[in-house]
């Protein structure tokens, strides 16, 4: 018995490895595609939409390609428990086996399970995605965001960011729902449907993707600020959404009656959002700010120490119950500001290098997995009906988020954010990890399965057609309307030089070696506090500096 | 009651947050420990002994200092099936519930278990060691070998790693098998402990560590033939001593009465043992040879197919049942040989910091997981008697490997190795991350927890006091014998010389852009089979040099 046992987990170990070795497979695949891509200058079609043509195409040879063998391994218990144990313990005539939890099988489908044995093993759990795939391509984002142009539009961004997420996600939420209600009424559904599922899938689908994003605009020559405005918005937008949806999922399951709209419990809902939000916010830039590294001699100590830091700012903000997708986030932009100016010239080659690697690899596994999902996860529920009303809505929503806060914030910026750019906005606002990953994270229900399936197909259509598309759209909009590169220097908003000011002046000089050295910037009052603040080589820098003037 | 899931589910998600936090922090704390004492030379404790001080004390904290409140989430059912399936479907009023099998717990611990929920959870899962930690330790000692000093003295290493492996293991073996029948007529043994167990337990002790091998050894300056002998040596014995311990296994659980000694099964597990090396060797060398990159221009995607590719090689060994191990170690000389050669310049400074990396993180991972593991496992059983015994056999077969080794092939050798020198190997053997992840492996019964047990105190001692005592005692040696390092240049043994003009003539030509082309070193009548093998480059370089002279 014991020995069965032991080649049942070999067996199970054999088949890991194997069904690693296809993704792998499948990403050399990519890789080397790309680089034939990259080669002969082809631009029709972004990396991204590659890795999940290869993924389809994985998917579809392991679903009709392969004759899976019935498995009788699995066994189902009946047993008297009301509720789902997150551990087991299984008596087996004497022998303890241990069980963890893997997440609930769908009402009905329990008995179905077990035919597609190789399929199920294909997928992983989904909190692999939050918690290895996602916090490399976020920091990733916030380490690479240009900081300059970001902060000299930091209103725009926030505006669009919260306020336009906000908008999208109830847009999007009331066309669904007026959708469902129809489709109950033709009798089009086969299951619950509630609000708040519509309200949660406009959180899901209201994220942009920043990777695609990344990629086309920095090919290409657009105006600086912009891009900013555009990339800010699709990394913000991210964090919004993860926080908004499970503000949403939190205030659901209060009771199966309550479903409906409720003032207060919305309120609740806004309440969370804004702590988890600036918890996280908090939480990113301290740690972020904490990473002195002062181990100059010793780069690779010093590339291993800022990496587990900013792994560590992910994994405290779980363990806190904020939103560690956020708190990344931060601790990138906090770092690539601040802490990169402390580290040795070899150590910041190499963080950048680490994080472009694990940043390239982890978005190429996502997408390529995104495509295999398609036809390996087993319970999709395609609704044409849903699919048609969903598209419907990501476009109004995309719409009520871009057209009226530009209108607004045209009123208030110098640098007027032109119609062209309006159009190239609601274009490039493309579905990708982020919104693949949300929806992924709960396909229990009925009603989060026609989500999912919906969602995939978005994703799909917005990176292939999309962001196939914007690369010409870009290029015929700019020959339309060459003005808009003109007044791009020194516009800056009043908070802006506020905040520029006290960033240069004190911030920068207390956390980095670069900068003016406090002494210098300080009322003179200070100086004994100033002179101990500020880091020597600075000072040295600087008095040489005047020495020399 | 589904809420009630979710929020378990959730719990469990902050759980896995926290624990992992604790073994970032503990790195991050060992990488500023580290620093301070390379900063100040210290010298009297390596690296790796202080990640597991640390690891030490964070145990201690855990069993301890926190009250581990009584967590009522396990649930013991009995069940009517006779075999413990992989999967369970757990029917919980109406909803299926999915549980995968995590292992056997032990024999009447089965109860005891709830206890300390806590603690249980910071153990991992142990094929997380050799999927994901051991790889990159191995893979970088593979391309960080020194291949020159390694291929001359190539008789000698295999010498050392395979046929003082198997002494050692068969020493250990048969002295441990002495302890243990006398304790059994003492009455001092508490379980089962066969024939087989001991030989396990020797192959698995048997595995000398290159980690601290390598750190030490770097930063002094021996002769660098004797180093590449002592550090070839403890990199095969991790090869040797994984299929050895794997082939044991596979002989053993035959049927309960068959542990005794027989030379048929005898004979078998090393037909096993050969078949498995050598396919894994095979593999290696083929996935090592087979990446040609030639993606010169991204070298971003260079390294990631670099990668890719030595993981892939790891995947794919496991799958088709050989020891990923061995594949990667042979995959990671081959490509530091050939394909290194291929790479741009940015990306042979990017694969070299992304293996040192990805090694430092593992092996300091491994380590402090070490320290943790001796107050965080359940089932220690520290039997007085029998640690004596492991302590006695090690010293004994370790002393049955080198001394007589060393005497016959000093008959052969020119460059001798000196009496110091053997005793400095003899020192040296210190055990390591393969020993603790080989009897971590399975620790199902009485004599694999007493094994697993003996073998953390084993690893203690020999790191902490044979490591922090090498370094004295190198320096000891040296200083009584100036006369090792006279004649090391240009001595090379036939086999040595034929292999270094066959690589340099016509593999190095073949596979990488290195080297005089073929047409200059194959007979004039393969000429144009020669100029369509040689790359454009090599040949270009080669016309330019051969017009200039």
């Amino acid at each position: 018995k014991w020995s069965f046992g032991r080649f049942l987990v070999q067996e199970s170990h054999r088949q890991d490895s194997a069904n690693l070795l296809i993704f792998i497979m499948l990403l050399t695949l990519t890789i080397l595609t790309i680089w034939l891509f990259k080669h002969r200058r082809f631009r029709f079609l972004h990396e991204t939409g590659l890795a999940m043509i290869y993924g389809l195409l994985v998917g579809v040879i392991l679903r009709f390609g392969i004759h899976v063998p019935q498995n009788m391994s699995d066994v189902i218990l009946s047993c008297a428990v009301n509720a789902s144990p997150a551990t087991l313990l299984v008596n087996v005539s004497g022998r303890f086996y241990e069980y963890t939890l893997k997440g609930e099988v769908s009402r009905g489908k329990g008995l179905q399970v077990q035919d597609d044995e190789m399929l199920r093993k294909v997928t992983f759990d989904p909190e692999v995605f939050f918690n290895i795939l996602l916090p490399p391509i976020i920091f990733h984002a916030g380490y690479s965001l240009k900081r300059r142009h970001f902060f000299r539009n930091i209103g725009s961004i926030l505006a669009y960011a919260f306020m336009g997420t906000v908008i999208s996600c109830f847009v999007i939420g009331l066309i669904m729902y007026g959708f469902v209600s129809f489709m109950k009424v033709v009798g089009q559904l086969g299951g619950d449907f509630f609000f708040t599922d519509c309200l949660l899938f406009g959180a899901i689908i209201s994220a942009t993707d920043p990777v695609t994003v990344l990629a086309i605009f920095n090919e290409l020559k657009v105006d600086v600020d912009l891009y900013a405005l555009l990339f800010g918005e699709s990394v913000l937008n991210d964090a919004v959404a993860i926080i908004l949806s499970s503000s949403i999922a939190a205030y659901q399951p209060a009771g199966d009656n309550s479903h409906s709209f409720e003032a207060m419990a919305m309120l609740k809902s806004f309440g969370i959002f804004l702590g988890v939000f600036s918890g996280s916010f908090a939480l990113g830039v301290a740690t972020g700010v904490m990473t002195f590294t002062k181990l100059r001699d010793f780069p690779l100590l010093e590339t291993a120490l800022f990496f587990l830091m900013s792994w560590s700012t992910f994994l405290l903000a779980e363990a806190c119950g904020f939103t560690g997708v956020v708190a990344v986030l931060f601790c990138g932009i906090t770092q690539a500001h601040y802490t990169f100016n402390n580290l040795s010239p070899d150590s910041q080659d190499r963080t950048k290098q680490l994080f472009e690697l694990l940043n390239f690899l982890a978005e190429n596994f996502i997408f390529s997995y995104m495509g295999l999902t398609l036809f390996s996860f087993q319970s999709h529920v395609f609704n044409p009906m849903f699919i048609i009303g969903a598209f419907v809505a990501v476009f109004l929503g995309r719409a009520a988020n871009i057209y009226p806060l530009s209108f607004l914030l045209n009123l208030g910026r110098k640098n007027k954010i032109g119609y062209n750019f309006q159009h190239v906005m609601m274009f490039a606002g493309l579905r990708g990890a982020m919104t693949f990953a949300l929806s992924i994270r709960d396909t229990a229900t009925y009603a989060r399965q026609m989500m999912f399936s919906t969602t995939l197909l978005i994703v799909f259509f917005t990176v292939w057609i999309c962001g196939g598309g914007t690369t010409p759209m870009l290029t015929f909009m700019t020959m339309l309307d060459g003005s808009q590169r003109r007044n791009t220097k020194h516009e800056s908003a009043w908070p802006f030089r506020i905040w520029y000011n006290f960033d240069h002046n004190y911030l920068k000089p207390l956390l980095t070696h670069s900068g003016p050295p406090l002494t210098a910037t300080l009322p003179t009052c200070c100086g004994p506090l100033a002179r101990c603040l500020t880091s020597p080589q600075a000072y040295e820098v600087w008095t040489q500096h005047n020495v020399i003037q």
